[in-house]
């Protein structure tokens, strides 16, 4: 972005903390050669890895697994200008340790489809990326 | 997704419907290879496309002219698990003409960052998609 542009580079430990405050966040993949996104839960881990819950048999698993995704949350006022928006960027994949798949079942995420079948899924935080919208910016706020 | 997993499938009326009623949404891309998404101002078109402003030398604007992207727009309540998710898939393109330009900068959206060279980018409604989240669902409310 430009200098005075309105928004301000957030540093990695701001993305997270940030992040770790909204229970929503949205997964980006592709899905038939076509760009797709879908809103779910989710939790940070305690190295910043971004963690899923869903069916085995959805189609975001099949899509997912193994692929480099974005995952992206955000909380931004559009009236007052303020905000800010945090993306995480790595290979995604399914959990498949017994012993981590057990961890997560106690203290990860939720799903919001029921299943007998949910597996966690691990986005690995290799490019963590954030800005805040600086408030008191708008449109017509700033000489461009 | 599955039958009774407490998703409702919405038809495009009631997905243009609920994306006219908020501000924000984010648009989905791919730059250098990597899955990329931006959240935006946006605004629906009478005819169902997604119209953006932003500067005509960003990122975005180089990231999607021509390309097929995805833009998505939710309203969630995590804890009550009810909200909605909507996404229009299609072609975005800088739009060129001077009276649509003209028509848009008196009521089009409006750029979060200020520049002396914005540009309105138009998504073509050809995929949209949405579901509800209903109401009184929860991970132990249904019998899988």
């Amino acid at each position: 972005m430009y200098p005075n542009d309105g928004f301000r580079e957030l540093d990695r430990q701001e993305c997270l903390r940030l992040m770790a405050k909204v229970p929503v966040g949205r997964v980006v993949f592709t899905r038939q050669a076509l760009p797709a996104v879908l809103p779910v839960n989710f939790r940070v881990d305690a190295d910043g890895a971004v963690l899923l819950c869903t069916s085995a048999a959805s189609d975001l698993v099949r899509a997912v697994d193994g692929a480099v995704v974005a995952f992206e949350a955000d909380e931004i006022d559009s009236a007052r200008f303020s905000g800010w928006s945090v993306v995480v960027t790595g290979p995604a994949a399914v959990i498949t340790d017994p012993a981590e798949h057990e961890r997560l079942a106690r203290t990860g995420p939720r799903s919001w489809a029921p299943s007998p079948w949910e597996v966690f899924v691990r986005i690995e935080p290799d490019l963590v990326t954030g800005r805040e919208l600086v408030a008191g910016h708008s449109r017509y706020g700033l000489d461009p």
